[in-house]
């Protein structure tokens, strides 16, 4: 088992390895306390590891309760999270008891944005079941839920008492699912870690509790030096600012992952075209993404991605920050103003 | 004018004074920036304040907005909660623009609230228009929406750029609801400030600017040592586990002025009972809240206010926190086991 720990406006571990499902019910009486967990969770991890988790969080003398969604993004909505808070308070939760999110990002985002807000911030609890919920979401306390008007645009900065990443649980993904997680593995490798970057050319369940350590911790490094997200913590935006816009195009039926690895093909050629990295580094990126049996195509006109970047809460004013790569494991912040996208986001083309 | 400075986990000043209405949008554009500002108000303070900050907003250069919601409590509703942020999302607000809080408690606590979660947090200013707000609401960060099972279930800690209180705006609150925030002036004179409890005994409406100042400095103070209400902070509850009881068999018919009043005689007697103040203190407390009018005469039976104090989110886990009068100008925190909550009760009757 490897251990994490983050000093964010809360200390708290990330703890990575095999079956730690089994005894997450000690690890989390340890760290956290409380009398009663709520398990959040949807259908389909439910059906394969709630059992797992609520015995031991019972073994642990909790009283559990559960609260299942379907799964996907459509669930991360104001109508569950609203859902999430009634039941806390008609099951009478107070502040020292846990919010435990057992499965991906949306679960995590959700049930933390909930934990965050219920008795204006409760114990919260993070057992991700996905690679991109290890690698990302479960770390650096971001939460969110999605309005009608777009994705993740309101939540909290809410950071987890507690991390517990079972790796034996990402076994079960398909393999669509993992590899819209490798995308983010490939982000931390290009604007972090040079070294990261060569062992993705090896296939990466074998080295799965390494590679999510790495990811994690160079996440963590940089969320402590901003931990709301005014400054180089958005170098993990890197990909995101075309990304978001190709997943809202399409009406989210492109994936997280596939929409980050267009964007990070997109801001890469874009970089490159401009100097900031040479054609080496964004062939290398290039043959990463594909490797993985990304498609970089865009469907999208530059018009159209611009659009949907305006709207996007990384818009602060009349400006935007963008992340350029400078060599593979080294990136910077470009900040541009709002009527420079269009021409950033045609070059990327 | 006067001017208290916090320093919270975000630093900002309270200005209290004559007329600050009329120049609120220079004020707010000094602290703030910012480029949209979203007024939220309700019926009755927007039809006598809302043009005068709307146009100070707009001869500063902002784009404004409005979202107004029908007077009273049962407005701070997880709807316009809602309603506000989509309002938000649509308008295409960022989190460098302002949501401005123009009224009592329940307008404060509401924006706040979105305030907090839009983008995971955007620029909030506070202006209230009721004594209540300008000593207690309005300053120390807490936030908050009712959900069915209860008052102030949901929120956030959010501590605002800027507040800024009109004295002025005082003159049109009726005598009952000018009333209900001397409770908490009378509160904080009890638990900190004997001075402050002996100037209480002259009329309240000629010492404004500097009463205020006083309230919200002991606030300061209080919130600057316990910004998340883990400890002392908690001394600020002195007759709010009685009053909110009150109001909460009341269905919130009784005010949270009387509430509290009626909770600060059932606490100093139930702490008087227990030899922790003595019996002349006790007469001073209930002494100078029949001076104000307010009825001391509970209507309800101990076990019933019982039963509301422990879904109550002062409730942590098995125990729950009293404040109890050590003398004028000084109270301390009693934390009882739950068990134990029914004899307080009982005595303070």
């Amino acid at each position: 088992m490897e251990k994490v720990t983050v000093n964010a406006s809360r200390t708290y571990d990330i703890l990575i390895g095999e079956h730690l499902l089994d005894t997450a019910g000690e690890r989390i009486r340890a760290a956290a306390g409380g009398g009663a967990a709520l398990v959040v969770t949807d259908d389909t991890v439910d059906r394969l590891y709630g059992e797992k988790l609520v015995s031991s969080l019972r073994r642990s003398g909790y009283r559990v309760e559960k609260f299942v969604i379907p799964p996907g993004e459509a669930s991360k909505n104001t109508e569950n999270f609203l859902g999430i808070l009634n039941f806390l308070a008609e099951k009478h939760f107070t502040r020292s008891d846990v919010v435990a999110a057992l499965g991906g990002g949306v679960v995590g985002d959700l049930a933390g944005f909930a934990a965050a807000c219920f008795h204006r911030g409760m114990t919260f609890v993070q057992l991700p079941t996905t690679l991109l919920a290890a690698v990302d979401s479960s770390v650096g306390g971001k939460t969110a839920v999605d309005l009608p008007a777009g994705k993740n645009l309101i939540g909290a900065f809410y950071q987890p008492a507690l991390v517990i990443c079972d790796i034996r649980t990402l076994d079960t993904l398909s393999e669509e699912i993992f590899r819209d997680g490798c995308a983010e593995v490939i982000k931390y490798a290009i604007i972090a870690d040079r070294e990261l970057f060569m062992d993705l050319k090896q296939p990466v369940r074998p080295q799965l509790e390494k590679i999510i350590t790495r990811c994690v911790s160079i996440k963590r490094d940089i969320v402590a030096r901003d931990e709301f997200d005014t400054g180089v913590r958005q170098l993990l935006n890197f990909g995101h600012t075309v990304g978001h816009a190709v997943e809202a195009c399409s009406d989210f039926a492109v994936s997280h992952g596939s929409g980050v690895a267009i964007g990070m093909a997109a801001e890469s050629r874009a970089a490159a075209q401009r100097g900031f990295c040479d054609a080496l580094c964004l062939n290398e990126i290039v043959s990463l993404l594909r490797l993985y049996g990304f498609s970089l195509d865009c469907p999208y006109s530059a018009e159209a991605l611009c659009e949907k970047a305006l709207s996007d809460k990384k818009r602060r004013g009349d400006a935007i920050t963008l992340v350029v790569p400078r060599e593979i494991g080294q990136a910077e912040l470009l900040t541009v103003p709002v009527g420079e996208l269009l021409s950033f986001f045609r070059s990327g083309r």
